[in-house]
């Protein structure tokens, strides 16, 4: 386990204020870890809406699956989340596990077991002992508070330095909406599903189904445009909760995606998932650096992002960043394997906007010096113009460092 | 530069034969290290054939655009390899270098410059100064003699911390052909093209078209089976030159795929093709580990490799061999991720023989001190049945270790 917090961890934790109708509380119920919390426990007022955007993995955890089958209804009375065990690959065991943790949170909560969701990360392919928050879940239920986010966003830490937070607050003409969200990410982290585990909260009065198209545009520039090491996990969760609880402030529910108010909403709701996304790549394990990679002059938005993901996942692009070398061959050889149409003789680069290679070339203009001094920088910009046309993508990742290796060379053992 | 030699390298270099019709030479010409050779010269007799593959990269070097144009004639008389400078993403100048570097050979070997073909690899990016080779080639035309595989492949090295050669012979009626190949690779190796340099020769009578078609069909089991780090180089190249020279002890000429000597020439040339291969992954950066993936029951063989290379590729499992720890959670992780048809509930994994996942749960019989002693073995065999039909495939991979970003983040600098 990593004890050292990231250099690139934000400086604290937010402020980030209660929001009506959501109530949490975390316990340590000894599923893996000793000494720190590992249970976290959030009930919902009635009338919560819930939607989620789920791993596309093919060996989705116990838990994925149990969320899959009960976002349906959009309907949620509490969420139990775990760190330790992901509950994943965990066959009959893993499903009667779930269903136990359901059940038991049900009772507690006095709700229907198809309004609790799941979610558990860790160790794959361990049993999770679902007893053991027979008696904890009980006591959590009769503990939750408003607030408390900090604590929850450390419960569902794994191999992560810092808890991960973000708020916004979302004016509706004379009342305002509030958005709060967690996550725990570190690694196994690559785009194409939800990513990691997220949570997001508000109380703004939202139909399910306008929530489920928010959430899945959300994630497109957001979760899914970070990457560490370009693995996907098997527990990837993100599950957003809208209490409506400030329809008693007066706000009227947004029931209609041409709603005048959505945009503004959405601009919330996005900033929330974006901060918190950049926050899991800022925890990449190992990572020192963090690097935004901008592919612009593309065919297309979709052939950009690829070829900023071959960038992004290249291990040779990812270790040269490590040793702070501007080494744009590799940008070079990224660019070219990702099968995207690209023509190397109009190929610009640069390094915090220094360019290096312009047409084809090294930039004539080339300064080592002033090339070295900005790869000590703790953030790299790394832009690709392709000059073939006007698609424009971004990811953000980080640096592929000894410490990465030596995290997950040693994470089980 | 690495200076220790992989613990996976082959004891020795091989026993190889000269190749009737082949005459090799190497030189130090300065082009970037100091104390070694950097540069091969082959010549090949009147008539010989050559067939290649050739990297995808969108992005290839000044001498992969050379070779690619040449090869359409199917003739060869000289190749000139160049170690130190990939002589990539070089603009207009690459082109020069590459045209210049043609024509002092052709001049030395009273050879058309159509027929001189041409390969480079080392650092992308910085300029190749062909005048170097003016004196050096005209050197090594008049020293090149038969055999000389061993300095042929070191020539060639870039940080590869052994010369890879194979050798096969193979028997035609009363006479016998030979076949002799040389590899370079280390890092940025993926399949998907040809992957680094390797160059193959054969005393074999066998037309250009039959030669081509060999090669391609060769390569997919072979040269595009192995990954060391999912990177694709802009330089890739696999040549394989036949002279004819066995025609003259009444080897009758290969003109046709039909050819009934075809089978038993082909098996010595993809065995020749297979050692290399397993070479490189053997001397894969910083590799402690050769690390084969065998998948089963997948619903084809295409099904079947894309599932191998995502577990292949993973950084996460990568970095649980190099700590010897079966994490079988990851495999899963993989095989999820790959986009391929799959079914957790049916997933058996074995590590060296050992099964420690049986239908989407640990193995009942797993025993952990039984896995963890197989772990720490230099060969790992990782088979993954995924119980659905009957597509196999095999990869060779090596673990990534905290010595491959060691040498990657300090490679240029």
């Amino acid at each position: 386990m990593p004890t050292a917090i990231s250099p690139l961890a934000p400086s604290s934790f937010p402020e980030m204020p209660p929001i009506a109708g959501v109530r949490l509380a975390t316990a340590a119920a000894g599923i893996r870890y000793a000494g720190r919390t590992d249970v976290l426990l959030a009930l919902f007022d009635a009338g919560t809406a819930v939607a989620g955007v789920l791993t596309r993995s093919k060996c989705p955890s116990a838990p994925v699956d149990w969320c899959r089958a009960r976002l349906k209804t959009g309907a949620a009375s509490v969420l139990v989340v775990n760190s330790g065990n992901a509950n994943a690959f965990t066959g009959k065991s893993g499903r009667v596990a779930a269903k136990l943790t359901a059940e038991i949170a049900a009772k507690a909560a006095h709700c229907k077991t198809g309004e609790v969701f799941l979610a558990s990360t860790g160790v794959i392919g361990e049993s999770l002992d679902a007893t053991k928050f027979a008696g904890v879940i009980d006591r959590l239920t009769a503990e939750a508070a408003p607030g408390g986010w900090h604590e929850a966003a450390q419960a569902i830490m794994t191999t992560d330095t810092f808890a991960k937070g973000a708020a916004a607050v979302v004016r509706m003409g004379s009342s305002a909406v509030t958005i709060c969200g967690i996550a725990k990410g570190a690694g196994m982290i690559a785009p194409d599903m939800a990513t990691m585990l997220s949570f997001v909260f508000t109380d703004a009065p939202i139909a399910p189904a306008v929530l489920k198209a928010l959430l899945r545009a959300g994630v497109g520039d957001t979760f899914n445009a970070v990457t560490i090491d370009g693995d996907t996990s098997t527990s990837d969760t993100l599950l957003a909760f809208a209490t409506g609880a400030a329809a008693a402030r007066g706000v009227a529910k947004m029931t209609r995606l041409s709603d005048p108010r959505l945009p503004a909403f959405r601009k919330g709701f996005n900033a929330v998932l974006a901060n918190l996304a950049e926050q899991v790549a800022r925890d990449g394990e190992g990572a020192r650096k963090l690097v935004e990679i901008v592919v612009e002059g593309a065919l297309s938005k979709k052939s950009a992002r690829r070829i900023a993901l071959s960038i992004a996942n290249s291990p040779l692009v990812k270790t040269a960043i490590a040793g702070e070398d501007a080494n744009w061959g590799r940008v070079v050889m990224a660019v070219g394997k990702a099968g995207e149409p690209a023509n190397r003789d109009r190929l610009s680069i640069w390094f915090n906007g220094i360019r290096v290679a312009h047409k084809g070339e090294r930039d004539p203009a080339y300064d080592e010096a002033a090339v070295s001094a900005t790869m000590k920088k703790p953030e790299i910009a790394l832009k690709v113009a392709l000059g073939l046309g006007k698609g424009r993508d971004r990811v953000l990742t980080c640096d592929l460092t000894k410490e990465y290796v030596a995290i997950n060379g040693d994470y089980r053992s």
